[in-house]
């Protein structure tokens, strides 16, 4: 059986991302998710380069990783010097870790405008730096940036560099497209072309193409057996090639088992962690673990899931820890009412005269511009009023809501709310930034003493769509909420022609779809 | 030279997105920007599905495409029938476009628990359909659904569903990863053996696993003549192939000269503006088009970058009309101004010093959120500011709108403006069916008197987008406004935390940019 070696670069690659700036705490979480998630090393970063990033190495002396090895990551020594003299080697030697990554360079554009260094230095540079990092005991990667590139531009003197760096003791010698060039068919020429040699290698790709997950794979068919990459393909420009879609491809389509199946079961809770702690939303549509990537419209579709799921998926969802979703939309029809209604765990048959009703209350509030695609937790909600309903937590009695804009140019907005919770009326004002964000507080205030729980819940997304746009202002808008409280995550949805009102709405229902899930003190 | 054709599925795979609803004029404001690119078809959509898709082939009769061909989609006749009695099929027949777009079935798992048709009535229903489409006159694409499905199932019987269709007068045969399953290696080989028929064949593959740019690249290296995928990839579950990525590879890295070089320079534009009318921001991290493609971080980076751009560049920005982020000097943004304001007539030249104080004013706010692109209205008012300002044609004073929900359950929304306009103070109260609605009616009323001109103005588009939307209801909100006198019609923006405040901003904007074009009595 092929073996195959997962390098997670996140910590380096990702926080070149523009938007991404990483906390020693962050860091730390991240490490430790992407451990459970069971990769084979994880690169810590660059000690030389900052003392964040070596204290970090310091605070991991400290963290047991379960799978993963965590690498330090360097460069080659300097032009013209020794390796012993040169303070990022000598850093590297020093540092706890057993595995280290050294990048050099490959192609001759670059030593030429960039390092001024003679081909034969470049070949000294590489020998000269691997061997000093072997002789103190490392497990050397070295990583040769723009190889394709330098390929391209002379393939002999691109090899000599690989069979440097081997002959002076990397362990792998890994392929760069540092500028994510390529495509499949000449990467996959390339690499077999350098598989002669006999080293062992492997592949890091950037996302320039639109291909580094494609040409990842490809690489692998061509007998790399190191796949460097980041967490949801987080890097400079358009990023690295994404571990999240390379990892079930090689597990589940290409038969290599490069993570245990319960492993590979936390992919899509590892690919939401990390893009919560980057506070960078991942898209629904994110192959594997996107909100959509199963998610089944047509009434064809769900039957045909419904029968045999793999006539519309790929792969099956909970292999990824994802799972197949039925979007209510108005091409829904019973089968689809009655299949969200199980997953809830509602008892119900087809034949339930409240069904019926559900798919009339459903039609009726589409025609008006509702939409349950996105807002599962209103959905929810809806079913559940019909089929069993519950007491509801607080009972509206007003609203008003003031936004001025002084003379000044100064703006104050501000919401005042009246309900009735747990036996008392209660009168609560809060400002905001906005209208939304004060309606918002005073709910909070107003209701948060029978409603603890309410601390956990945060609103995560909030999305705007004018519906009939060319009605400018007298348009109907349709608002979606996205809340969570940090262990699951819902939609809801409002629509008015009246954006505060179509606001309230979603906020409502989102905020009692959380409290549906915690417990109330005043009841 | 190879000759590939591009074929846009935008208008019926994008709409099956979750969160995307095309209204007719989105779609011809999509056709007609699409057509612009300068691709070969663009599929208009099943005008057997529903009425407002046969509603957008009537209007788009009288609309001139300059490059692309429209193309009716449908499917092939239902089991057991014959091709002539077929409603859809009629349907498409009687079109008026020349070319259709069939799609039919390959797999059996398919035949057998969705379709319910033998495998010999299946190839029937193909030959049939096409045969019958044909003898009308059209070219007749044939889609072949789930092909690497079914031709992991059976091969033989995958490729006499080609062969049939051929024979029966198909001029393309497309194959079609429905499932988005395939990986690049096997594809490629499929596409290999069934190029052996010597049948024109088309690709169309969806994204499920992140490999749809790459799998439809392989596919042309295999011989295959045209590709089929939607601008931004949008498309359902993870997405169809994104043509924004795969005409500039196909272009400029295989050598197929799919565009004529001033229409690629078109591509960022479009793909920017397709996702501004489906209002799904795109990423900055898109290959090609994104805000970040081209952006360089580093030091070394920038240096080696301003040196040669190749150095870090994978192909020249400027070939797909983008822009390298470091190079956006004052001279590229300079040269865009200049050019805007002798658009407006305005005498500038290249020194002037006010130019050099709007590329700060502009990039200022930009980094505030703002976005010109879609607001020329507000960026000729921001230019006519600083090179050639006018008296002001109102002073605010203050504005303030209360929103409020009775016990009744309605909602009762006022909003009272004071302004001095021709010499007067005016205090206007009035109400709407939202905030800005009842802002924009006070503010009429107040200045109608002093500019008749403005009762032609009217708003024609309200768009909100919620930036950084992981804020929450705390997030900045863009509004964007776009108005029309009957004879011109302009956009223009506001950005805000309050939402309320940023559609103030664009609505003064929309009625001073109008009243610039007509005549004030107060004055």
């Amino acid at each position: 059986m092929k073996l195959v070696r997962i390098y997670d670069a996140t910590l380096r690659e990702g926080s070149q991302a523009e938007g991404i700036a990483f906390s020693t705490e962050d860091r730390l979480r991240i490490a430790e998710a992407i451990d459970q998630l069971g990769v084979h090393y994880i690169e810590g970063g660059f000690p030389a380069s900052n003392p964040k990033e070596l204290a970090f190495f310091e605070r991991m002396r400290d963290v047991r990783l379960e799978h993963a090895e965590l690498v330090a990551f360097g460069t080659t020594r300097r032009r013209g010097a020794k390796a012993e003299g040169d303070a990022g080697l000598r850093l590297l030697a020093e540092a706890w870790p057993r595995s280290v990554c050294i990048v050099g360079k490959t192609w001759s554009l670059h030593l030429r405008t960039v390092l001024r260094a003679s081909r034969e230095e470049n070949l000294r540079m590489i020998a000269d730096s691997v061997r000093f990092l072997a002789g103190h005991g490392k497990q050397v990667f070295y990583d040769a940036e723009h190889f394709f590139d330098g390929y391209r531009d002379d393939p002999e003197y691109a090899k000599a560099t690989v069979r440097t760096a081997a002959e002076a003791g990397a362990a792998v010698v890994v392929l760069c497209d540092t500028n994510g060039a390529m495509l499949p068919a000449e990467l996959g020429a390339v690499v077999a072309d350098v598989a002669r040699l006999g080293v062992p290698l492997g592949i890091h790709v950037h996302n320039d193409s639109d291909c580094a997950v494609a040409n990842s794979l490809v690489a692998v068919s061509h007998g790399v057996t190191q796949v460097q990459g980041t967490i949801n393909g987080y890097g400079e420009r358009c990023g690295n090639a994404n571990l999240v879609s390379i990892i079930p491809a090689l597990a589940l389509k290409m038969g290599i088992p490069v993570l245990a199946p319960e492993q590979l079961e936390k992919l899509t809770e590892t690919a939401q962690f990390v893009s919560q702690i980057v506070n960078i939303a991942l898209s629904a549509h994110r192959p594997y673990v996107g909100r959509t990537a199963f998610a089944h419209k047509g009434g064809l579709h769900v039957a045909g899931v419904e029968a045999t799921p793999l006539t519309f998926e790929h792969v099956d969802p909970a292999k990824v820890g994802n799972e197949s979703r039925v979007l209510i939309s108005e091409l829904s029809g019973k089968s689809a009412v009655l299949h969200k209604a199980r997953e809830m765990g509602l008892e119900v048959d087809g034949d339930d005269e409240r069904i019926g009703r559900v798919l009339r209350r459903l039609k009726e509030r589409e025609h008006h511009g509702y939409q349950y695609e996105a807002a599962d937790g209103s959905f929810e909600l809806l079913l559940r009023q019909a089929l069993q309903p519950h007491e509801p937590f607080f009972r509206l009695e007003s609203f008003r809501v003031i936004v001025e804009r002084l003379e000044t140019g100064k703006t104050s907005v501000e919401a005042t709310i009246k309900l009735h919770v747990g036996g008392e009326r209660i009168i609560s004002t809060a400002e905001g930034n906005g209208p939304v964000n004060a309606l918002d507080a005073a709910l909070r205030q107003a209701i948060i003493r029978c409603y603890p729980h309410l601390a956990d819940i945060e609103l995560v997304n909030y999305r705007v769509r004018i519906l009939d746009e060319a009605h400018g202002t007298g348009a109907v808008t349709r608002v979606l909420l996205d809340a969570s409280d940090g262990e699951e995550s819902w939609g809801t949805t409002g629509v008015s022609e009246n954006i505060i009102e179509a606001s309230w709405e979603a906020l409502v229902d989102s905020i009692e779809y959380g409290l549906l899930r915690g417990e109330g003190l005043c009841e």
